[in-house]
C-alpha cells in the first residue's frame, strides 16, 4: 500500500490568480481541475455542484468575495448571489460574514464616499480566504481526533497496546455506515465524518465503511467511495434501502455523518436520506454520530423545523447518465434535498472544540 | 380521462402455443411482447427479470412446465430449473407444486415404465397454468377490497354519501406512500398493493400515490410510476431515502406494500427497503399495510430469518443505463434483493381470504 498525499479539493493559483478546484461532478469518471476565475463562476460552482459539501462552498465562496475585490466588483452584489447559491448550509452565511468583516473594517457602503483600495481589499480578503480553509483542515483533524478518541473508548478497552472489544475481550475492528459524502471533498481537506473514519483506521481499527448510495446525486457511490478507495481504506457501496436490512444481519457497529446545519438544541440537518438512516440506527440501538466543525451550529435557530430545505430540480431523479429511467409524463416529482435529524437519534456531535452529547 | 384495458403482464398465444409477456426491462421507455417458446426460454425471463413480481413468477413458472410437456422434455429438470431461478418468493414454489400435482396423476417419476401421453398431460398443465393465472387475477380483486375496506373503515366516516375523516369529519382523500411494484405488472393483473390502491381510487379516496425509487432495479420509479400513470391515478416518485423525511412531512396517511413470502408468524419477505420503510412508518405512527395472495404464507417457516435472502449481481448496484455510475475497482458491492419486515411493524395483511390484524 502506498501513501498518497492528502486530498485537496480547492487550491488557489498564485500564478493566474484564480482558484481551481475539482469538479466533482465528474468523479469518479474523471478527475479534473477546472479553473475559477470571478465569483459569477464561483456562484456557479457552488450552485451546479462542481464544488459541495458545507465546509467547502462555504471556503469556495470567501474565494469568491475575493475574485469580486479583485476586479473592482460590487461586493454587495456579490455577496448576495453567493449567499443565495444554497440555502440549507450554515457554513456558507458563515464564511461570508467572515470576509463582510474585512470589508466593513474599510467602512465601505453604498452611502460612503471612501474609494477603497480594491489592490489592498483583494489581498486581505484573499487572506481571509486562505485562512478559513487552512483553518478548516485543522477544524477537521481536530474534531475527527475527538470522534476518534469517543468511539475508542466507548467500544473498546486499551490493553497491552491492544484494542479489545469491550464486550468480548477481543480484538475487533469496525463496521462504519456513512451516509453521503462528509469527506475531505467535502471540505478544505481530511473531512469530517471520512476524517473520524481516517483517524480511525490510522490505528487500523477500521474493517469496513458501508457507503449508502445516496440518491439522487449519488455523492456516496461516486465520492464516498472514490474517496476511501482512494486511501486504501475498505468501503463497500450499498443502495440508500439497504441501510436498515445491513444493520440487522449486524453489520454496522456505527453510523457517522456530516451535517450542514445543527440547530441550537442539537437536530441536524443533513444531506437527505440521514435522517432515515437515524432512525433505522435508532431502531436496531446503534449509535449515531454527527461531525461538524463549530461553524455548522446555528444558534440563531432553535429546532430543526426552522431551518430552510432546498428543493432541488426534478431532472436529478428522473435522469442518471443523460438518459430518463422513468415515465416523466403525468408524474410529479418531489426532491428534496436535505433533512433533519432530530437531537434525541443522535448520541454526540463532533466539533473541533470538543463533542456535544445526549445526556 | 379515457378509460383503458386492464393490464395485463402475461398471455397464452393459442395459434403459436407459446406464450407472451411484457419486457419489464425495457419500461418504461418501450412497451414491447416476448414469445416464450420453451421452459428454457421461461427460466431466463424469470431469472433475468424479464417478468418479475412473486405471483407472476409461479404463473410464469407454471406456463413454463406446460411448454416442457408440450415439447417432451424432462418435467424433474425444467421444475428444478424453474425452482431455482429466484430463491425469496414462496408462490414460485407453490405454482409448481400445483403443476407437480397434475404430473403426479398421470403417476410419472423417473422409474416409472408408463410413458406418458404429453399431448394430453400438456393440455393439463396448460389448463392448470391458465387456472393458476385466472385465479391469481381473481385474488387479487378479492384481496384488493378486503384492504380498501380496512382502510377506509379506518380512516373514514361513511355519511350521507361522503366519506369523511373520522378525525376532522371534512372530506379528505388519501396519500399513500408504496415500495417496489406490486401492481398488475407483479400478478397475472390488477396487483396486490396497487390493487388496493385502484380499489380506493375507485371511489375517488387517492389523492397522491408516493413511489420509491426502489434501487437498484428501480422496479418504482420504471413501473409502479409508469403502471399508476397509465390508470391516471396521481403519482410522485421520490428516491428511497425520502420516504421518511416525506412522512415527517405530513405527507403519507399510510403505507401498502406486497410480499414475496410470508412465514407463519407473520414477518414478511418483500423487495430490499421494505424493512426500512416499515421502521420509518412505525417512528411517525403510520399504518403499514401488506397485501398479497394467501398463497405467499409459507407455513412451513416459523419465522422471517428462516427465508433465504437472495443476493444479486454487483453491477445492478454500479451500472445504470450501461455506464458505470461508481467506482469499481477496489470497491465492494453488497447487494441483497429481499430484506424481511417483523410482523410487530405491519398493521395488517390483507388476502383474498380477509385480513390478518396485528391485534
Amino acid at each position: 500500500m502506498q501513501t498518497k498525499t492528502e486530498l485537496r479539493p480547492l487550491k488557489f493559483n498564485t500564478a493566474e490568480q484564480c482558484v481551481e478546484v475539482i469538479d466533482q461532478r465528474l468523479l469518479p469518471h474523471e478527475f479534473k481541475w477546472v479553473k475559477i476565475k470571478n465569483y459569477q463562476e464561483m456562484a456557479f460552482a457552488i450552485k451546479d455542484m462542481i464544488i459541495r459539501g458545507a465546509p467547502l462552498i462555504g471556503i469556495g465562496a470567501a474565494f469568491g468575495i475575493a475574485l469580486a475585490a479583485k476586479d473592482s466588483q460590487d461586493l454587495d452584489e456579490a455577496d448576495q448571489i453567493l449567499r443565495a447559491t444554497r440555502p440549507t448550509a450554515v457554513n456558507l452565511m458563515w464564511a461570508l460574514d467572515e470576509s463582510k468583516k474585512v470589508i466593513h473594517q474599510w467602512g465601505l457602503d453604498k452611502n460612503s464616499c471612501q474609494k477603497p483600495d480594491h489592490e489592498l481589499l483583494y489581498k486581505q480578503l484573499l487572506e481571509k480566504a486562505n485562512w478559513i480553509m487552512q483553518d478548516d483542515i485543522e477544524r477537521c483533524h481536530k474534531m475527527s481526533e475527538c470522534g476518534a478518541q469517543y468511539i475508542k473508548e466507548k467500544f473498546f478497552d486499551f490493553t497491552n497496546g491492544k484494542y479489545l472489544c469491550k464486550q468480548t475481550q477481543q480484538e475487533k475492528k469496525l463496521r462504519i455506515l456513512t451516509h453521503c459524502n462528509a469527506g475531505a471533498l467535502a471540505t478544505g481537506g481530511y473531512g469530517t465524518a471520512l476524517g473520524v473514519i481516517r483517524e480511525l483506521d490510522k490505528e487500523n481499527l477500521v474493517e469496513m465503511v458501508y457507503s449508502d448510495e445516496t440518491r439522487p446525486r449519488q455523492q456516496g457511490s461516486k465520492l464516498t467511495v472514490w474517496e476511501l478507495a482512494h486511501d486504501n481504506i475498505p468501503v463497500t457501496m450499498i443502495s440508500d434501502n439497504m441501510a436498515a436490512h445491513t444493520m440487522k444481519q449486524g453489520l454496522i457497529d456505527l453510523v457517522v455523518v456530516g451535517s450542514d446545519r445543527i440547530t441550537a438544541n442539537g437536530d441536524a440537518a443533513n444531506k437527505i436520506g440521514t435522517y432515515q438512516v437515524a432512525i433505522s440506527a435508532s431502531f436496531h440501538q446503534i449509535p449515531f454520530f454527527v461531525a461538524a466543525p463549530h461553524s455548522t451550529i446555528d444558534m440563531k435557530l432553535s429546532s430543526g423545523e426552522l431551518i430552510p430545505i432546498e428543493e432541488r430540480d426534478a431532472s436529478e431523479l428522473h435522469t442518471i447518465n443523460e438518459k430518463a429511467v422513468t415515465k416523466i409524463e403525468g408524474v410529479n416529482f418531489y426532491n428534496p434535498g436535505f433533512d433533519v435529524t432530530p437531537n434525541h437519534l443522535i448520541e454526540a456531535i463532533f466539533t473541533e472544540k470538543g463533542l456535544f452529547a445526549n445526556s
